[in-house]
């Protein structure tokens, strides 16, 4: 069937047409559509992303590709994931305002999301990389990561919701299946997707796809990742899905969101701390030029999950309509007591899980099929397989030594042996 | 909107002139519909049963009704609830051929299920009351768990398949209400709908209800329950929904079925052969004259978990298609020492959720909404009441004993002394 809606992917003469018939859109842009200037920017592996700039102000466009960019048309990608980032986002910008970029309009036949321009921000990955300490990042992404998992869980609100939730994002299949097969279960078998720096490197695929324990550990959080329906999760939470200056911060993309284990979230924000830890001595001009950046970084790990916990249990313990641990059921001191051990041992879990997700989102992007530009934009092969070496060490002990580590300090210390 | 198909509660002409438009049913049936006998006979909690006989045979119709039957119309239930038990009962019947009744026909906006008609069968409950013994029911339970268990999840197939499952179930949110309310949370709570053995057992009551330990591991259950999407669970598995034989065992009822922890579905079984355990000292004519059929009961308790535990284990360690724990992943004999320890540590898990939940189900038996006939039918309250007594101490272990328990010997060995 053939509409005058029908997808079609835009190129910017069609997208400035589109953007014509919006009113509000158009407001935003000001002038006429001969005025506006469109630029494709998208560098990402799925989408097209286009900036569009008017006389009065700016804005992006995202639209989903009927097929994977980062592969080609041979493999297919439904457009509907359009779908579950524009009700992700939804959901994000009530928990935590400000940290999303705004949504002007949503087309779900064009797989079309109009939101805010953000401008200067700058990806973060780009920004670690350049050795830019960004001083609001670990708060604004702490309290991004507690309101979004706290508030989209049981533990905020009525079952029902929750269900609702469960239901909705379900539908989210195809995109669930790319981290599936490719976090969980390519970067330990040969898969002919897979790549990594070689010959460097050929020994340690080989190791880790050898790795028994490994292997299971993997597969076991694989099983998490398909059953634990704990929260709306971003679902892609690395450092190319931040964008921000030093004075604000948004996440971005959602389209891998579903109602999963909270920790994978997490996870990716600390795993990708790790990888540009490591990377540092792929861009630093001379050995030790980036040690203060280096401290920086791990200090933001610290600081990402102890104000993520601190949040997330305050978030908790004010709550008085989660459906899972009734509030009014916790009455003397002795049941606030038995319920604050409870919410430590829950913490606890959380931890472990994001250590462990957090390793294998680390090991993924050095032997799986994507990689990250914080390794790949380093040129020497010999050099650039020095730090994913490290990397591969320090997410083989998250994952593996997830329930021995202290706490988040005993992360770091061993972090930094393994990358000595 | 009223049409000729609305839904109406029938009787039993209305019922006839239903079946009579169906060939297959009529033809099973025999005769006229004149000929035909219909009896209601629904002795449940919530819904119309009907047993249909004619000269060639006889059925069973399940009709919902749009609130509970056991409270009244002053709480509403959705009728949908009977879409959920009949796609319940087509899973079911594929990985457990013979262990439900044969569907014959459904009736989406009549809320109405046509099925098997089982005779000589009775329901468990009433056998356990007098003292039968089942020599088939522990194996066919035990199989009926693994199949349906194992073969819903993703252990066993494609994630998508799962997700597909998940979606479906996800809606029929009152019924799991109904179950996150009276089991995990209203026994340890003053709740108008309550009901215990008084004044027997009034100092139990509030000693349940100021139990700080025992109300958080309730609460912590209720939000595995609500989080923990791992199969489709029958959701409702006590003795009630067994009909059985000396030869043939039957699951009946699934409406409360959803995509939930395995462990509620095995604990069901466990907790309710306890409390018929502690019910036959009300029913023996003299004391110790049910001795060995206590003993019995006991080693049901163990044939079903060790039968469970077996055959599920043979279930996954044959699987090929789950998409967690990729099978093609473990190719070295160490592979397989990994992943059989992580088989082991996973059924471990799975032990320890069945007794949790068991217990609470047992609990909420004698102090919460609906009791048992294996103990409402003791008459002389002060007999009822020390039974009572035994099943909540043993309920109270197995929700906070959980992880301490060898093995399952071990946890009949605690029930005798907790009985003695």
């Amino acid at each position: 069937m053939t509409t005058a809606t029908a997808y079609a992917a835009v190129d910017g003469a069609k997208l400035s047409s589109i953007l014509a018939t919006l009113p509000d859109v158009s407001a935003r842009l000001g002038g006429k559509p001969n005025d506006w200037r469109v630029r494709e920017v998208g560098d990402g592996n799925l989408n097209l992303v286009f900036i569009v700039e008017g006389p009065a102000g700016g804005l992006v466009v995202k639209q989903a590709l009927p097929y994977v960019r980062l592969v080609g048309e041979s493999w297919p990608l439904p457009l509907e994931r359009s779908w579950y980032e524009y009700n992700a986002l939804v959901e994000q910008s009530r928990y935590a305002p400000g940290l999303t970029p705004e949504i002007f309009h949503f087309d779900r036949e064009q797989a079309m999301i109009v939101m805010e321009y953000l401008s200067p921000h700058i990806i973060m990955r780009k920004g670690l990389i350049r050795g830019i300490e960004y001083p609001r990042f670990a708060a604004d992404i702490a309290e991004f990561l507690a309101q979004t998992l706290f508030n989209t869980s049981a533990l905020a609100g009525p079952a029902a919701d929750h269900k609702r939730r469960v239901k909705l994002f379900a539908s989210n299949i195809e995109l669930c299946r790319i981290t599936e097969d490719l976090v969980f279960t390519d970067p330990y078998r040969e898969a002919p997707l897979n790549r990594w720096t070689s010959p460097q490197l050929d020994a340690d695929k080989r190791a880790f796809e050898n790795d028994s324990a490994l292997k299971v550990a993997a597969q076991a959080r694989k099983y998490q990742f398909l059953t634990a329906a704990q929260a709306l999760i971003h679902g892609d939470l690395h450092t190319g899905s931040i964008m921000l200056t030093s004075e604000d911060t948004r996440v971005i993309d959602p389209e891998f969101s579903f109602i999963g284990p909270m920790g994978f979230d997490v996870g990716a924000v600390i795993g990708n701390l790790f990888i540009a830890y490591c990377a540092q001595e792929g861009h630093e001009p001379s050995p030790g030029a980036r040690d203060a950046y280096r401290a920086w970084i791990l200090n933001q790990v610290a600081a990402v999950w102890n104000g993520f916990h601190d949040r997330f249990l305050a978030l908790w313990r004010q709550a008085k309509a989660g459906e899972a641990y009734v509030a009014s059921l916790i009455a003397s001191p002795q049941d606030e007591t038995a319920m604050e051990s409870e919410r430590m041992r829950f913490m606890r879990t959380l931890f472990e899980d994001s250590l462990a997700f957090g390793g294998l989102k680390m090991i993924r992007r050095i032997l799986g099929l994507a990689h990250t530009e914080d390794l790949e934009s380093i040129a020497d092969p010999d050099r650039r397989a020095i730090c994913e070496r490290k990397a591969l060490q320090i997410g083989r002990a998250l994952v593996l030594r997830a329930a021995a580590f202290r706490d988040i300090a005993d992360v770091i210390a061993a972090a930094k042996i393994l990358a000595a």
